[in-house]
């Protein structure tokens, strides 16, 4: 294993260190592993809390920042955090206004997502909702879900219904905002290589060097099938025929065209890719409005891509350009 | 080799299509493989070129935009443009206050620029400055330079050396600051693993699975030594103890801190090197002014990084800090 690491099981604690030396902005709640904006609570803002396993960076942490989440909740690699974790930044951030839980459905986290917006409500009364990402066409369940995998939404959700906290929308606004991205969002993504744990120190799972992984999701779980190695071209298509099928998105919508590297592609590689899928898109009819391309939800070290499109219309456009200040995603301010 | 490619010789030209596509201020000259701003020229502002190979994005095509750089050409993988490139690229962007070259020495890269200098000013009259980068420590001549050979101070330089000239500096202060950026940078890199080019097919150097190479470039050549796979906390000694030394570095001096990720590497594992390099800088006094967190300068899907510290005056800081659009780079707009 050839990891930038010390000790594995310092990996997650040392990285949020690095998040807070570099970005002082935020800061980082140690006992909790709770990344969270300097300035929280804010009153009278709902509060956007998310979380899950670490090795998706910059997912989620590095989303922290005004416009988009005001805490982050860390576990270990590819594990949830518990419900304490998700209270302690619950409270953190909650202005009076009530916080929005932005959950990716994997089972683990759904249920300590619930657990913790309960002991918030018995602790402080805090008025917690909570939505569940669920985008991925790839498998209905999966050894890690029930229903569909939350993946590339998570991070166009957590922009979108960021902007409209930052507007000073109500809590059950910005739940409906929330639940409108996810539902006019679909993903499919493809690996190359497997990934490799700190803690494991070999790869997850094995993959011939002629074979790829399609409908993969971010934890090296099984996609869909095996396939042999194909050209660009043949996996864009591969991975956007079932999104588009599925909303399914017809000529004449607009999209936000998230083209994701899974952690070890480089980004020349994705700029192939997003070649690909804007001709393909151009064959449906379906127009770019705005675009996203690099590793924003990743899987370690894992070579591979996803794509997501959003369908968009102008309240959720203007979302998506209202200004955002994070370590990962920063406009307009 | 496993890429998200077609044929390995349409890389370049389907990555700069795809860099269209996903960003509609830019312009992609395809017969000369340049990436301009879409409002070249500027009347009256000095004009912003660089290039290089290719293999190293989100350098150069990346920092187009708006505070940065006015065009970029991309040579082949690994391979320096033609000087017809830099002198469309050059033609492209002069608004008749000039244009400065911002060159990475590498010995093709500085004699086509050179030559497309002389070009230019034969041609059209354009005055032409170029500013060489050669800012890593590791070695004095290489397989590609005489003298040291420029890394990550490029694109520190690019920022600042950008927003002087959206200042309306004119064109002998736009290259002084870019001189005085070179000059107050050093950097070092280190290969966990090395990189394969799409054109060969394997790896460019073998490195055993309890090797790192010491003092690597950009392009898979050579470093200082080869040494035993170490953990974050060495690995970051050995990169910043030399770049301290060089300039040197004092107690009380203000940097711009950049860990750069060499393509192949995960983002949790830069901030894990962040850490490290953050609190050795606080044992040597050396205040994080700001800090950059990414793979901005990379070597296709090489796993590893490079830091590159930059002494900072409240001049260098506030061009810093200007607003910058680019699809890598962006804030304040």
């Amino acid at each position: 294993m050839k990891k930038l690491i010390n000790a594995p099981e310092d990996v997650v604690t040392e990285a949020l260190q690095g998040i807070e030396a570099a970005h002082p902005d935020l800061r980082v709640d140690r006992a909790n592993k709770v990344i969270y904006r300097g300035d929280s609570p804010r009153s009278g803002k709902v509060g956007l809390v998310s979380g899950g396993g670490s090795g998706h960076e910059p997912l989620h942490g590095g989303f922290v920042g005004l416009g988009m989440l005001d805490a982050a909740c860390a576990g270990e690699v590819f594990t949830s955090p518990v419900p304490d974790q998700m209270l302690a930044a619950t409270k953190l951030v909650d202005g009076g206004a009530g916080v929005l839980h932005v959950v990716k459905n994997y089972t683990g986290d759904v249920m300590n997502f619930e657990m913790s917006a309960e002991l918030a409500a018995a602790e402080t009364g805090a008025r917690v909702v909570s939505v569940v990402t669920n985008d991925d066409v790839a498998v209905q369940d999966s050894t890690w879900t029930a229903g569909r995998r939350g993946v590339g939404a998570t991070v166009l959700l957590e922009k979108i219904a960021g902007a409209a906290a930052e507007q000073g929308r109500s809590l059950d606004e910005v739940a409906e905002v929330a639940h409108a991205v996810n539902a006019a969002s679909r993903s499919m993504g493809l690996a190359l290589t497997s990934c490799t744990l700190p803690a494991v120190g070999h790869p997850s799972f094995e993959l011939g060097d002629d074979e790829m992984e399609l409908g993969v999701g971010i934890h090296g779980e099984p996609g869909r099938e095996r396939v042999p190695l194909a050209p660009a071209k043949d996996i864009a298509a591969m991975l956007l025929e079932p999104v588009l099928a599925d909303l399914p998105f017809r000529s004449g919508d607009g999209v936000v065209c998230f083209v994701n590297g899974l952690g070890g592609t480089p980004l020349i590689e994705l700029y192939v890719m997003f070649n690909e899928v804007a001709t393909i898109l151009a064959g449906h009819g379906v127009q770019i409005a705005r675009s996203l391309v690099g590793s924003y939800i990743t899987s370690l070290d894992m070579a591979g891509t996803s794509v997501t499109l959003l369908r968009v219309d102008d309240d959720l456009l203007s979302l998506w350009d209202a200004p955002v200040r994070t370590p990962a995603l920063r406009w307009g301010i």
